[in-house]
């Protein structure tokens, strides 16, 4: 099928290769000619100005509505690729999205976790930890933001890193020896892996919103919005680049563009709100695709076999280490920060060096402390929280039973053995 | 599988009482803390105020794109768990929404008796039932908010309950009682529940927009969406912990996830304007989405043996009982009505009771009126409507037929007989 | 199973005749009711005016997130419907776009040649073209709109006719005879064809946003969002009279609701801004709807067995002959214009008229030549493009490879042979 070893070494390096010459060739043009331009009627995508008329398109103000259609249907899908736990995916991210919702805490972190836990946990399981980590996170992030005058608007430290590391840490206190047992339906399938992308596109489509919700009003959500587009795009070229680079014939994996293509978002969590230049959010994005897409092909392997981690949807390749990367850009572009290049910017971006009560460095150094701070809670509440979920009154699914529905789900019959299923019509108290 | 009988009764209760527990503490807390804020900036979210800096995120102003999503994506998928009617339900939901667009009457009145009709009829048959609908839908309009003063912003009662009901009585007038002979097509298959979920999740998600876009701006959509979300969260919760406790070994059903989440959306839709409260709110979708939840499992059996109504989606369960509901509710709201309590916003949710001309309790049974009136339209309508589909010029499908897309669609070979089915791609007028 | 023929008769002729009489009711009352309100509270539907409280939902302003949505989503799902080519579909849109995204060109042009001339290339080839594309597409639209100051708002001519002809002057080129032995795998299965439908409800949802985005704020977008959604609605029922008409059985065919439906949106792309009043936009949707119907019954199978043009997803149907009649509606339309009918807004819409530098005859002269350079960008630009793509060192898949996933993705075990094939997760490098 291959054809020639010529033809398939050719086949295995146009992609990527192509790939990283357009990328090349784009940074260079937007470090020679792009600037930020404060006047909106010249930059190329703006806040729609609603005093003069102006024929450009515009960013919408980020809302509500585009960060629940980011969490419920983009979280929700991402993790269908489970070929026999969609039902689960699915309807435990909206059981606890809707608690979320109640407890006024709309923030992804706990679902970062849910993502590297889920797979040993039942629904009660999942609420109750969620109350522990929802409790954590609000206290990480008040420490970091009220306290360390840190600034983490898309929360490359307050969500990701901490939803990531608690995760983990917590799969590490549950992990099973025996979970192999399950393996075989650890696979996806190809129209799971299909409901899956419909995840991926709304993550990417609302990232930029999601980042620059919390930023202010107009110039600052415009330059976060912007600066998350151009990491986004360059994440999605070095993933493909990447994936194609070390895929068996050149071949892509699905599961690296699922999931690092989205790691640009992630890596500019903390510094979409500063000066990061386009050019630098280019920069930063290609790194994180590709550090992501390296992590799935080579990393996760060892943090299961060798760490005991078992960590099913790569949240340490798209959280983790994206995370601590944009943690370590904001630390280096706030250490940049002057006067100059903020302007009256500088107020609502850091407000304290606007107001002279700490310096450049400074800044730089809480930044970097709140790093460490994030990554002390997560992991002492994630081991916190794995202590709490193996408290024997509550109920685990067996070794043999992990990433199944069936266990929490009535299942319809064509999942069943196809000779014995009953069709769901079939009995009498549903639908009938 | 399930392990010793004590292990199966515990994970059959845990979900359950977790989900009562931490609802009901939930709900004490918001009665005791949670007060509505008409500062803007003090509320727990808002709409962005324009004229000012501030970092929170917003409610979006609902719009004709929300709400067409919720249409053509909610209800278009929700009905896609039939395993062999999903090109019908999508399909012919397209059509319906297509026309109504044109007839200026973007609501979802008919799409309800689609929900509880569509199972017998054809597209054609579809058309002209929607065109009687659309018209006594319009008139019931008239009658309860233009001569009888009720509220109904998100139509409990005007969309609701005369949906269901017209729905309802003309599946009555319509019964077959050989359409068990297409019963074994009525279930549905894993990977058609999962397109099920995408619909349900984008109604949950544009459902505030869609109760609060009649509403005043400002505050009265903010309190409007805010009372929806609460109690959209109260149904999820409830909807899963009823599920979890009336199902065979506690496992969840994906019917009652993918409808009774949805019940709080319909429980406040003549209420979440008014000064129903943060616990008001919570209390009435619990209470929608246990009774939705009960009605699917006990009361939909019923309906089909001994009242001969074939209720294939439930829409007694989502749309009929909490219809009903939430006009009562809205009966006791209006009751208690007070110029302490409403201010100035008193003008917009009762302009009658602003001017002197009503008392409270005589709104409350104007209300009460209107739900009466509702109940006869859609009764007089949905018979008056059977009739005319039954006409015999108009072709039915065949009982043998029912649930089955082939008849009015070319369906991909895959779904007939595998060892003859040709695909499409062979056929040579199409695509090739 | 279809009854007697005079049965089988009747029912081909229901839905088109209701259909068709229902559109032409519809359309008389507009030609005779509906005209244009400048008065924002009399419209049917209107941007909200944020300076008084107003009681009517409203219509967004169009915004980069709708148009992403579009675009990923739309796109991308739209052409999931070959079964096994699900993957590079949604993939290779997604880098796609992301590419686009960077290169500053938010537009459509080169999805729609992608459509057309995807099956025979690869991803590097993909990205050359766009390249060469986006180009050429930029020539062409600055050609059109500042030198001869032709207006073309939704692109009917810059977008759609341009991509449409380069793909299929580029598909022409690229003809393989031999590419029959892909041909089985063109088909779709019946999940594929409802992925396939989220794709057309995003981009009908959206494309009001699409047309109206580069419009002037307040009533220019205002009608063109109007236009739009009134021919996207008649060519939705047109779509639907005619695929039943032509079908075998009168049975519906989902390739022409996945297409056909959103002519619509494609014809009015250049007079949607202008006086084209509803009845102008109901009567040429359907027109749109019907030719696009009959070109996939009719047309596709001649374009390859004669021209030797291989238009899998039919652009020539949803984007050719549309856009060609939507340049020509254009002409008609901007003959017509006179200072009465668009008073104040004569200077948004026709800037050359407003200011006396052209008559209304010779704009409709400039705009004609504008589809006259439109073509020959297009077919230069499509030869070259093919010419370029036929590079011996561009590696393209072998004929029997054609709409296979399997050459450029990792596609889990259920696709290949299900007796051998390896779900991914049991290889070590992945998700392990």
């Amino acid at each position: 099928m291959a054809g020639s070893p010529r033809r398939t070494a050719g086949r295995r390096l146009q992609l990527p290769l192509l790939c990283l010459l357009l990328q090349g060739a784009t940074a260079i043009l937007f470090a020679v000619f792009v600037r930020y331009n404060h006047e909106t009627d010249a930059a190329l995508w703006h806040w729609r100005n609603h005093s003069n008329a102006d024929n450009e398109f515009y960013f919408r103000y980020p809302s509500f509505q585009d960060v629940h259609t980011m969490i419920f249907v983009g979280f929700g899908f991402l993790m269908v690729f489970l070929q026999r736990y969609g039902f689960s995916s699915v309807g435990f991210t909206f059981l606890l999205a809707a608690f979320a919702l109640q407890w006024s805490t709309l923030v992804q972190g706990f679902f970062h976790s849910f993502h590297g836990g889920h797979i040993h946990t039942g629904p009660a399981q999942l609420l109750l930890m969620a109350l522990l980590e929802v409790v954590l996170f609000g206290l990480n992030e008040f420490v970091l933001l009220s306290l360390l005058g840190v600034k983490d608007a898309g929360g490359s430290m307050t969500i990701h890193t901490f939803g990531a590391y608690f995760g983990l840490v917590l799969s590490r206190v549950l992990y099973r020896p025996q979970l192999e047992k399950s393996k075989h339906r650890q696979g996806s399938v190809y129209h799971s892996d299909l409901f899956a992308m419909i995840g991926t596109i709304f993550l990417w489509i609302f990232w930029p919103s999601f980042n620059s919700a919390p930023t202010t009003l107009g110039d600052g959500q415009h330059r976060t919005a912007l600066n998350t587009y151009y990491s986004l795009t360059a994440s999605t070229l070095s993933t493909f680049a990447l994936s194609a680079l070390v895929g068996r014939d050149g071949r892509l994996d699905m599961v690296h563009v699922q999931n690092a293509a989205l790691a640009g978002g992630v890596v500019v969590g903390t510094s979409a709100e500063m000066m990061l230049t386009p050019f630098g959010a280019l920069v930063a994005g290609f790194l994180a695709g590709t550090v992501s897409t390296l992590g799935y092909k080579f990393f996760t392997p060892i943090l299961e076999s060798k760490l005991k981690v078992q960590d099913t949807c790569g949240v340490h390749n798209l959280h983790g280490m994206p995370g601590v990367l944009g943690a370590l850009l904001g630390v280096l572009v706030a250490g940049l920060a002057t006067h100059e290049a903020y302007g009256d910017g500088l107020e609502s971006v850091f407000p304290l060096l606007a107001k002279g009560q700490r310096s450049a460095t400074s800044q730089a150094m809480h930044q970097l402390f709140g790093l460490f701070v994030t990554l002390i809670f997560a992991s002492v509440g994630g081991s916190l929280g794995g202590l709490l979920l193996r408290l024997p009154f509550l109920d685990s699914p067996p070794d043999s039973q992990c990433y199944e529905d069936q266990i929490y789900w009535e299942v319809p019959g064509e999942h069943e053995d196809l000779a014995q299923g009953p069709l769901r019509a079939e009995e009498p108290e549903t639908r009938a």
